[in-house]
């Protein structure tokens, strides 16, 4: 029997064979590797978790590298129909940018997505321009992802809207999918999700 | 001879051919994607490293947004048998949670395995409760490395139980594989293992 | 037609074809996962960024656990043909290690590469000697990347040359490949490159 697959193994270095592995290499990409889910959350800043915490540590006047801008915001549905939880994490003030009147921050930052996980991610936040991040791993649902994210400002620093690009993870759960309302800087969660009620939030929502 | 890799590259858009794949490729996952491995790591703070700095940036006289706590632990094998090295990096502190009595923290480090390479993570870290944080990559035996890994506390802050469980990466080593000691508030390395003799650490263990 | 699907997937319960898959799963992984392409990256600290931003908030006259440092200089192509981008993110002072005259440090920062997107990477910084990092995520062409990186110091802290090993992403553009100049403390982009003139920068090279 070993030699039968010793034989198949040799018989693999055949260039023909190499071509048919390639073509169906390929295919394997498409289906486990390059498949691609896209998942919108909202991010809102409702003033109620003493968010940002500006450390000023450049003990300079204008924005300069060394000030730090520890966070945490409440995270929505991109439909706006449930809370989902919060974002945690830390900006390191990079430079300021005059001619844009604005600031730019290396960002690093998780999403959390009650029992269901959450997503890690890294990259630039510019105050005034829209950035992709690197998802960097995840827990729970997202365990093994990989990927990239859109982050669309809509009001600086208080609602941000985000477009994950995931790879590598089984089907998203529905609730998780509704179509998304149309990023705006107008847009509020509905009156149920913003209080928390049963039925508007995601199971045990990371508080 | 391209003729026939078109005619198969062709025949792959057939139904039935793309059902094939998708049985393979599922299998395939099974093999290269799916396979998980479990790896057991105690870390210990033996109170000798100076470390946490507890960095009391918020100027809030309960820990807030605004704290930040770099930190560095020593770290031993599952089975207690064997100093791998320390862990090194950021607690960010997100929110105290009075009814908890505790805190949320944004954690961003690494475990430093000597020779063999390091492994990075990031995730929340709650002084009241077990969570699970992203593995976000590795270098070394753990190169390209992705999962997640289980965070037990013992005793806070200072002894913790960690099961990673990887995906991608090649078989790892035996001395690493130990059957880990049942984790509970009194677990101590051996110590040999504690005094880093001979035999009782890994290769260029991290100091 | 189900039916021969349903049999098809019962044959792959035998060991026979769980044999062959795990041939082709190799060769799949081969091809598929573990392609590395090479990467050559040098970093300049010109003196102009206003960086290292060296936080002392450990409050200890030598270097120690609590202090950070942000940071952010420019990026080059190994080729030191062309001006890439900007290094941008935080090291975190682990502990100071006499023995070596130097310095431990967790590094957490990304690599902008303009238009193409960045690299996220978090390892050991050790101003004594060369290390491997991780590469974490990315975006743009080095969306959904793996892999490490090797650190090489060239002139302590103004100068290093970096060599990435990356998985899980399409064939890099020709001109991040040029053959790099062998890395030494002498080594400077072309003057074309340090003044960003036209065709000696990368696309939207990062500011």
């Amino acid at each position: 029997m070993n030699k039968i697959f010793q034989k198949l193994e040799e018989n693999f270095q055949f260039p023909i064979i190499e071509k048919v592995v390639t073509v169906r290499t390929n295919i394997c990409a498409k289906y486990l590797k390059f498949k691609v889910q896209e998942l919108s959350v909202y991010e809102m800043n409702e003033r109620d978790r003493s968010s940002p915490a500006f450390l000023k540590l450049s003990q300079k006047s204008t924005n300069s590298l060394g000030d730090l801008v520890p966070f945490t915001n409440k995270i929505y549905t991109g439909d706006l129909q449930k809370r989902i939880g919060i974002t945690a994490g830390l900006c390191i003030l990079i430079q300021n940018v005059p001619e844009k009147k604005g600031d730019r921050y290396e960002a690093v930052y998780s999403f959390y997505f009650g029992d269901y996980g959450h997503i890690t991610v890294q990259g630039q936040y510019l105050t005034y321009a829209d950035t992709y991040l690197a998802v960097t791993g995840g827990t729970g649902i997202f365990e093994g992802v990989s990927g990239q994210v859109k982050l669309q400002q809509l009001i600086f620093p208080f609602k941000l809207f985000y477009t994950f690009y995931l790879k590598g993870i089984p089907d998203l759960p529905q609730e998780l999918l509704g179509q998304a309302v149309a990023p705006s800087p107008t847009v509020e969660p509905t009156a149920a999700a913003k209080a928390c009620e049963p039925g508007s939030t995601i199971a045990n929502y990371t508080q």
